[in-house]
Formats: structure tokens, C-alpha cells, sequence
């Protein structure tokens, strides 16, 4: 028998992506899809089929409010990809009205409420939500895992920070790395800025053209750094760039950092092998210029590669090269996992059987 | 009276730039175009009507040969649009008849030999040309200048190495960067790669896609970092990363380095409006994601903007973002602009006037 | 128990879905996948994991050798891949040794083998298969489905082809189009043009591209005119237009013909609505401008929309708009469609379940 | 001495071209700029340096009220880079001013006041302008060349009809066209639906898609039939089909006619080469698969060829393809080109020395 599922928010890109593969997913039943953008039939076209007639509903009831945890109930999760503020209100309804929770937004990320504050001009709502909250991201290892498995509420890793997280996390771990700054250059597909009706975001300005943004000041920089100084076990400080790519998914991390003394090039790659040797959704390739946008986008893959020593100029730097789907294992893709280990289902249940276009 | 001057080369991207920039060009006749690629009419067909009737020639002459040296005769300059093999042949045939040489390869653009030979994988042909060749980038001050006036071997820059060169150099001079190695992460439009036949580069496989490549072995790494050590006083070491986008042209250049000890922040936008005060080329942005391809393509322009002090995770990082054309400031543009240099014209002629699209 | 098949020319940019498609298909053991581009591993690596391990095997087989044919002995079919000329000599063979023939080239899609010559350039080897060949279109109705299921050897339809007889030919059927020239105005993403490596498909040249190509004497011209010429049951002449977008996938149709005397234009829609109800890879749109690439690419589906009678200058013009993924319902796709067919499988079995980027 | 002119609506992106060709034009000298979108500082930064500095004035005034006409008191004529329901009132306005105007937009280029109420839904406001106005496409041949030299106010063509009006005007006014409905399908880059902050002309909704937009209805339907009418000397009824490309500039037309009785195909491109002959801006290439955006986009040309009698299927068919730089030729080009006439100076001022990217 399938489980009972919600998905609030179903109108955004990755709210599209999670309707599409919990629609198809054996396990679960999309009980409800509701979007305050779209009507119902509106949603219903907009998304095609997607799975056995009749076995879903799209409701067109407004994400915030109590109709939506109400239409929500009976659902035993409900996966939020609505913007962070709404997030902030829904989770705890859903919570107390018995529905586990998968938030796709930044709400739950941050230990620190002082910087989730400082970096989305927000309120935390519920801070011991943030004691509760179990960072989403299941190739950190056996012991996430175990939590994900049991969480009532899953903080959904930020798109970057999961590009970054499962490049320099195992090389962190095994302290491989120096403890110096880290530097992550990174570039997003347009879909990473959600459904906008902006000039700044038409096609007209955006083709040709590539820049970065919020330089300095993106909400994902204390994340990723949260990410690194956990799998570090001291503090890491974190230069974080994102770049506009004139494409509509994907994104590819440039990580730079620096070998540890006394340890050798040669271990960096091992390290990443052996982290992911079982890893369905992880390739380690051979070379960094094997990692791109196109073998990942439309699947839940991470690629990534790792190089160091080549330099005549700087034979200590390691860069870490990673990409991923910044809609799906930056998003969707991850929340199913995230619900498929919450409900005890394999943890590729729904994921594979995506290929990149 | 005009005086004459010819391209080798001008059926690649750049070549083709450099033939409508001094087809147009009021001070110089365009004698001679020549390619080994197209055919005399093709070349004419192609290129289209760039200048007055009759004014310029184009032939087919193999490019690597006497006879492109024979014709060439008579021309006050050369501009090499050729591969850096062809140049390193050709340069000093042109010189020893009186020719003077604008090189757009890489061929004398190192100062060390065996960087040369490392990186580029050729030898050296004269290295007594090497102490020769002026390093063409009038940006970097009076002194520059003056050389290039008097050279009779101008090494025109390569492209990542202006966008990078131009960013930092400024704070290496002023003593505002730190003793550490430096960062650049850029990425090229496709034209970057010349004109190519191949699968690699073909729309199916580049479009939507987004890599690195040559990572951590571009030849123009030591290019790089010589331009950085000249300006600091001191060896400066560079990690360099190119990435390819889906563009056809341009250069944007993401560089790292870190605030000198004792220096303050807003130092560094000073330093980067003094040096660049008169600079009719270059424009010194508020803001990092005010730099955009966009603004620079079609134009012999560069744009940039620095930051630093706003991470509270790393407050001594800078950024410094740069753009460029990669085929006008990177190539012909900056050809031409050392060509008016060389021989007493306004350094912006034939080089206003173009924007971009 | 699954039923081996083989593809021959699994490196092609239809081999490539192909291949895909049957390693995840339930009913079908892709025993063989052949390519004489890529070794065998390079093709493990650059299809990546495409099904349960070890279900099938990568080979490195010259395709038109008399090694494919040996190699795909036992299977119960063959998938060719492969350029026209490459199939003519392979699918005899095959047929020979008792292996079905699915055939994605333009080989044996013409009755006339006089058309054939002349638009191919080529000579029928085996004018008598041109009688046996069955054209793959499945939703041309109950009777072209009987002849696919017993056929040795389909035809599978080109991509053009397929978008603009899927748009006409009910309306031909139904008498609704007057006897007069129809066109065919179509743009196709660059993935239709094969893997290429010529200067012509670089990604420099095709960007911010688009242009018509082969006018007046592509290929598939006689295969429309003999589309609409049978659901007709008279000669309908066709003009087709082929033009190249810069995009990597996806067919756009707009084809024009004229009202019946005496029809109206509702009946056009009717006529659609009729033939296609229960169609599952048909989606008849209620407005031209709601069919587009999005909805297709990376389906095997059709999207088509007609309009009539709201011209004030042309009352009776017919306008129908098709697409269709040109590697999907143009090649792939409709190879497995057609495989189902032959071998008594559910006709969407290993085709739903795929959705768009 | 220098004409002052002004440019109102100066910040779409017909408006932004037009205030570049004239802050470089040597006999204009562009006084006024104004826009309703930009103040004042953002105007003059956003379009960069574009002409002697003070050469010139960037004003903020409300476009369509009292304020831009007071302000363009002086010049000796207008540029309306307005939308139409703007231009309906400044025009009157402006000329009572003794202001001569070139209107961007469709106010006045139908003659058939009920046809410009049906596609524009818009009431012509002084329809005794109607008379007045000259369609502004001075290739039409020496005749509208001299209306243009005399006229107050110029309609300046839209940018889909120039281009299909340039490709089939010569062959209808040598009597090579039958006399049946003919069609243009056409392509347009996202330029041509203005600055947009819409979701629909967003980057992510763009890219990757190619569709028809307002099939059947159009507002440059009447427009192409009024100008191909004109030239036959009688009706002539059009379909014609708008889709929007996934690029940002550039328009190209396929147009299909049919072979008059009795004429010979070779009479066709006899026909545009006598017509063009001395046409600067006209380029009548050899094959139609030459003409495409990219020698076209970044200037004033047009590029076209014709074929016929090449397909067995339909020997009489015609097909003429022509591109042109929609926001050029199809707006701001050509209003500079009909301004030059206006005012006694060379057609070409201002527009040579233009070049593809």
C-alpha cells in the first residue's frame, strides 16, 4: 500500500521536479500538490501525466495558509518547496498536526539562528526546530543516515552547499586539507533563481552573457561552511561565489583549498573513492574536465573530480570539481531520497532510471 | 597617407577581427590578408565589405610559407593572427625584412624559455627574441607604453592573461595584496578556442554544458603569473582555472587573493580608479556583479570591480571580477591598440566607436 | 524472460537513446550495442549505467562488417543505427540470418527506388525489401500497427517526417484539405544532424544561428509527399523547408494547407481530436502557440495544434503545428515503439515514465 | 553644424540602438533622450559612453506627456521609440510642434483605419495623419525615396514586414508571382518583444523552446499584405506565422509564392539583383541556406536569395529567405536611414562601419 504524501509549493521549479517523480513513485501517493500560482487545471496541464489517473490531486490552495496544512492532513510527509518565509510558518503546523516534514527552502539549514538572520533578513519562527532539524544529506554518511531515517523535520541542503558538501566533505574528514581559507567558485543554471518574471531574469538579458551575483553576501555561504566545518571538526572559513550560467540547469563547483602538510596528492583521490565507493548517486571521475552540466542535469548524479600536484606554480593546491542538478540532487531529488530513508524505502527508490537529455 | 600593414592569419576568429578592425582603420592600409584555410574570394566573401573599395587585398597565401614573408614586403607592420608554431617561424622572417610584428600567439610572450617549452610543448626558435618582445599591454602604465612604441616585436597578451593582469596588477603594484598564492577562475567563449572542426566542439555537445578544462596545465598559467610578478616585485604564485561556457565570446575572471596585512579595503577600488583614471578602455564598476560579458563583447573594453571586507567568514578575501572580449581586448583589439602605439597614433583609433550588441 | 536484441551504431546521437531505452526496457535483453567510434569501454563510460549490471554488453564491432551481423546472431532483433548506406548492406544480412530488422535510416522508407536514388544519392541494394519494409508509423492507424507486428523488416520513420504525417494525415484522411501544394515549414535542433565534427556544427558557428538548409532537396521531402500522398489516396505535392535552430534537440513543424470546398474549420480539431483519442504519445493542443520543443524533448511524444479561419486575409488556410523530440518519436523512441509492436508487447512498454527537462 | 534631434522612449531596445547610431552620427546631434523606465543617471550609464561627452542630454521625462514634447522644442525632428497607444498622441503633438517625426512603432503605417482598430485594438486618433505618413522603406525605390526626403512624419516599417517586403516586393512588382495567397513564416530573436519582466520571456521559459506566437493574428499581417499589395498593383492575401527563437537578435523570413504562368525561374533572382543593384544595405546571396541572422545582426543590411524549380514535387513553388537585425533594419537602422533622407545627407551616414559579432 502506498504512503500518503504532500507536496506544498508545486508550482516552482523544483516543486514541478518533486510532483514529477512522487507522482511515478511506487511507494508514495501524491495525495495532494497544492500551488497559490496556478489553478487547479492549470497545474494539472502544466504538469502532464504523471503517473496513474486519478492517482493524485492538484489543489490550487494558498501555500501559507491553514488550508494547506489542513488539506495536508492524513499525509504522513509533506515536502515544503515553498520560499524560506512560508517554510517558516508551514513546518510547524504540518509538525503539530502529525505530518513529517522535508523542507526544500533555507528555514532549517542554520544551527545559528544569528546567521540565518544576518543572511535571509528573517526571523526563526521556532529555534528549537533547529535542534530538531536534520541536515538532509545522505552521502555525509551512515550516522546522517540514521537520523534522516528518524527525523520528523529534514532541512533539503541548499543547491550549492550540496555541490560543495560532497566535494571537500570526505577530503575535510580525513584532514587531508590545510587549514586555511577554502574558496568554492561556483556557476547555476537560470532555474536556481525560481519562476521569475523579471527583466533581470529575460531571456533577452541573461543570453550571452554570464556574471556573478551577491558576491560576498549569498544566503548558501553559511551553509557551506557549516557543511565543511562539521566534516573538518573545527571552523572553516568560506569564500563562496555564484555565477549566472546563461543555461537553465545545472550547476558546476570550482572548490579550491589546499593539501595538508605532510600529506600526499595522491591520497585526495583515494579519499573520494572510498567515501563513495557504494554510492549509487556519486562518480568519482579521472580528471576535472570530465565533470559537467551534462551528465548530471535531469538525474540525481553527483560527479566530481579531484586534482592537485599538476601545478608548477602552487603544487600544494587542490581543486575539487563537482556538479550536480540543481533542480533534483539540488533539490526534488534529494527530498525523495531524503523520504525515502524517513520510510524506511530504498534510498534509489524513484531516483533512477532519470538519464541526462 | 595610410600606411600599409598585413595580417598573416585572418581567417581565424581573431584574424577575422583584426582584418575588419584595419579595414576601417583611418591611419593604416590593409595591404594584405592572408590564409591558408580560404580560398581569395572566400576570404573576401566572408569577411564582406570592410572598407572602402580597393583598399585592402586579401590572398590565399599559405601562412607559414616565404611567400606570405615575400608579400608581406613593403608593409610597415605584421599582425600574426597565427598559431603560436607558425609565429614562432614567421616572426623573425618579418623582422629580418624590416617588418615590424604585433604576435597574437603565445610564441614571445615568455620570458622563461623553458616555461615556454613546458608548457607550450615547441622550443624556443630565437630565444634572442625573447629580450626582444615587449609584452604589449599599454594599460600597465607610461613605462609600458613607451616600449611598445619603440618595439620592433610587440607579444600581443593572450586572453585570460589580460582579463587577469588587468584586475590585479593595479594591487600588486600598490602593495595592497598579500604574500600568498592567488586564484583565477575564469571562463571563455567558445570562439577562444579558434576556428574548429571537431566533435568537442560542436553545438550538440557545448550547448547547455559548462566545464573546466586544461586544469592546472593551461599554457597561459606562467603567462599569468609573470604579469603578477612584475607587478608585485616579488614571485607571485597562480592556481589558473578556465572553464568553457556556451557563449560565443567573451571573458569573465573570478580572482582571489587576500588583503596585504595593515592595508584597509576601500584602498583597493582607489587604487584600481588611479591607475585607471584616464584609461579610455577600461571601466572601474561599483560592483562585482555589475561585470558582465555583456557589456564588453564587441568592444575593445574592460570592465571590473573589486570587493572585500563583506565576508564574515574570511573579511580579508578580495575579489576583483574582470571582462573582456576575448577576440578585441584579448586579441585584436589590443593589436591594434599596440599597433597605433608603435607608430604615433591616438591609441583609441579605429577603436571607438564599436559596441556592443 | 526477456528477448536479446541488438543495436548496431550505438554511438550515434539516436543509437545513444536507443540504447538507453532498451537497457532499462523490461521485456527486452540488449545483448549487443555495437559502435565503430568508441572502444568498448568508452562506450560502457560515455552511456554511463543504463540498466542492471552485467544485462548487457558494450561491443566494439565494426558496424558493417560481417562482425555486427555474426554478433547479433540469437538475437530476435536488430535496431540499426547506422547511415543509410550502412544499413542497406546490414539489414539483408541480418534479415538472412533469421534477426528482425528495425531500421532508423533513410534505406528502405521510399516505395520508388527512383526517389531514393535521387535524393540519397545512392542504389537500392535489395529493390525487393522496399516491398516487404513496413513504415513504422504506428498511429496511422489499426492497420499499419497489423503490418508493424508481423513485419521483418521496419522502416522507421525520419524525423521530419514523423512531426509533419502525424499533423496532415487525418486531415487528409477526412477529406478536409484541399487539392492544392501543401508546405512544410520545420526548424530542427542540431542532434538531427548526427554527431559531426565539422566546422559548419561548431558551437561558434550555430549559436545566435538560424538559417535554412538543404532547400528544395532534403531527403525527407519524398517521405512527407508519400505520407500525405497515401492517407490522401492521391499525389499531394509537398515543398519542404528544413531550417537549423541552435538548440541540441527537438522538431517544430508548421505546415500549411487549405480548406476543402465546403468543409469547415471546426472539423479540422474534430478530425484530430477523433484519430488521436486514444492515442498515448498524441497530445492534440487547443492553441498552435501552446506546441512547442519543451513539452516534447526527452518524450516520445507529439504535440501538435491546428488553427483555420481566423485570417481576415486568408480564411481558408489550414495551419498545423507538430512536435516531436526528433531522438525520441523521431528516432529512438519510435524504434521501440515499434519493437513492441513486433513482438506482441504493451505498444508505451519502456516509453512512459520519461518526461521533460 | 549639427542637427538636434530627440529620441523619445529611449530605453527599449529599438530606443537604446537608435540613441547609439545617433550620439555617434556625424550630422545629428542627439539633444534629448528620455525615457519613463531609467532616470536620468541610470540612462546615461546603462548606454555607456556613446558620443563626445555633452555631446548630448539623457533626460527621465514621462514619454508620452506634455513634458517630452516641451523638451523636444528645438529639434528638427523625433525619433518615437514608443509603444503605438504612446506614439497615436505624441505625433500629432510633436508636428504641430514643427517637430518632424519618425514613429518606431505601428500607428501609422496602415492605411485601413478599421484594419489597425482590428489588430492593434487601438483607435487611430487623427486619422488625417494616415495620408500624411510615408511607410518609410526607402528600397522600395526612388519614388518612396522622395516622399521619405519630404515627408513630417515617417511610419518606420515594422520589423517583420521589412524583411518580408524587401525579399518579395521586386518579384510581385515584375509580375513574377502568381496571383494566389502567399506565405511568410518567419523567426524572431526575443528583442523583438521589448524589455519584458514577464515569466513567459523569461530565460528558463526561452531557452531550449522554439514555438509560434499569435498565429492568424499577428498585427504585421495587414502590414506585409498592404506592402505586398502595393507593389503587385493588387491584392494579395497573406499568411503569415511569427515564431519566437531562443536568441536575442535577428529576424529570418521564409517566404512562399508561386512561379507567375509563363515565367521563368531564372527571372527571379534577375529580378532582385536589378532591383538591389545599387542598394547599400542589400545583400542578394546565391542560395538560400547563405542567408542567416549572423551576417546580419549588428547592422543595417539585409540578406536574401530565391530558389525555385529545384523540387520534383512542386517545380512553380517560389521560396525567398531573407534576415535582417530586427532592431536595425527592422527599427532602429532604418529610421536613422529615413532620417538621413529627411534631412539631405548620404542614406548610409551613421550606418557603415557596422559589423557582425
Amino acid at each position: 500500500m502506498q504512503l500518503p504524501v504532500a507536496i506544498i509549493g508545486a508550482s516552482g521549479y523544483a516543486g514541478v521536479e518533486a510532483t514529477r517523480l512522487l507522482a511515478a513513485h511506487p511507494a508514495f501517493e501524491l495525495k495532494l500538490a497544492t500551488s497559490d500560482r496556478w489553478e487547479d487545471d492549470a497545474l494539472q496541464s502544466r504538469l502532464g501525466p504523471c503517473g496513474p489517473a486519478g492517482a493524485h490531486h492538484y489543489a490550487a490552495h494558498p501555500e501559507t495558509g491553514a488550508d494547506a496544512v489542513r488539506a495536508a492532513q492524513g499525509c504522513v510527509a509533506a515536502l515544503l518547496c515553498t520560499p524560506t518565509e512560508a517554510s517558516l510558518a508551514l513546518a510547524p503546523a504540518l509538525l503539530a498536526a502529525g505530518v513529517r516534514v522535508v523542507d526544500l527552502s533555507g528555514a532549517f539549514r542554520l544551527r545559528d539562528a544569528r546567521s540565518f538572520e544576518h543572511f535571509y533578513r528573517l526571523e526563526q519562527s521556532d529555534p528549537r526546530l533547529l535542534t530538531e532539524a536534520v541536515y538532509g544529506m545522505p552521502e555525509l554518511g551512515a550516522q546522517v543516515r540514521a537520523e534522516i531515517s528518524k527525523a520528523r523535520l529534514v532541512a533539503n541542503p541548499g543547491c550549492y552547499p550540496t555541490a560543495a558538501a560532497l566535494a571537500l566533505a570526505p577530503l575535510f574528514e580525513a584532514g587531508l586539507l590545510a587549514d586555511e581559507p577554502v574558496i568554492v567558485d561556483a556557476a547555476s543554471g537560470t532555474s536556481g533563481a525560481g519562476r521569475k518574471a523579471t527583466e533581470e531574469m529575460s531571456f533577452t538579458e541573461v543570453a550571452d552573457e554570464f556574471r556573478a551575483y551577491r558576491v560576498l553576501r549569498h544566503q548558501h555561504t553559511p551553509e557551506i561552511a557549516q557543511a565543511f566545518s562539521a566534516a573538518a571538526g573545527r571552523e572553516v572559513r568560506v569564500t563562496f561565489t555564484p555565477h549566472l550560467l546563461p543555461v537553465r540547469r545545472g550547476i558546476l563547483s570550482t572548490a579550491y583549498a589546499r593539501l595538508a602538510p605532510g600529506r600526499a596528492a595522491r591520497e585526495l583521490k583515494q579519499a573520494l573513492l572510498h567515501k563513495y565507493a557504494a554510492e549509487p548517486f556519486v562518480q568519482v571521475l579521472g580528471a576535472p574536465d570530465q565533470v559537467g552540466l551534462r551528465g548530471v542535469v535531469g538525474t540525481n548524479r553527483v560527479q566530481l573530480a579531484v586534482e592537485c600536484g599538476g601545478a608548477p606554480h602552487d603544487p600544494e593546491r587542490v581543486i575539487v570539481i563537482s556538479s550536480i542538478d540543481n533542480l533534483l540532487k539540488g533539490a526534488a531529488g534529494q527530498a525523495v531520497q531524503n523520504l525515502n530513508l524517513m520510510f524506511g524505502r530504498p534510498e534509489t527508490e524513484g531516483l533512477l532510471g532519470l538519464h541526462p537529455l
